[in-house]
């Protein structure tokens, strides 16, 4: 397998672009499995830090992330999954997890 | 400040996409001081997890990363910087850290 540099609890984060518009959708973990299921499958799988499970991104709403290419970085500690979503990405409903823009009050001391 | 979920050494990763195209071009990390930075300066700052120290990207290399808008996921343990690159944004000289794909070859057992 390729020389993935998983961090301390065997995981790289994959971020996740929607394939046609470009939008960034979410970032999750992976671990080897979750990569190769991804690869295997044509759906996005990653592993749940909160639930410490696999986790097939759809399973359960429908939603699922079908996947185009995936890219890995310099460094190789991290991935890139460019992907059709089948409905909102976000837990919320929302399109993207990243709905929520960043103002110089939220860093404020 | 907003209410980070800061991982175990303090850091959130940091995915930063092309404002104008929407290519993803790295994935770092930032602390508390490189967000603030980040929200200040009006370039990328990040934490060098390998250094050890703040690292104010295109310093060395002159390759500002000029933030256009800078996001959060819904979990908060995520930022999205949209940023207008003055130049390669890979130490490799390549315009994304993304730049090689990933094979059925490269996680196959």
């Amino acid at each position: 397998m390729l020389n993935v540099k998983w961090d301390d609890n065997g995981l790289v984060p994959a971020i996740v672009q929607d394939a046609l518009s470009g939008e960034m959708l979410m970032l999750g973990y992976m671990n080897a499995e979750a990569l190769r299921l991804t690869m295997e499958s044509g759906h996005a799988w990653f592993w749940s830090r909160s639930r410490q499970e696999l986790w097939h991104k759809g399973a359960t709403s429908g939603n699922y992330l079908n996947v185009v290419m995936v890219w890995y970085d310099c460094d190789i500690d991290a991935v890139l999954v460019q992907a059709k979503p089948d409905g909102p990405t976000c837990h919320t409903g929302e399109r993207s997890c990243f709905y929520r823009r960043l103002t110089m009050e939220d860093v404020a001391e």
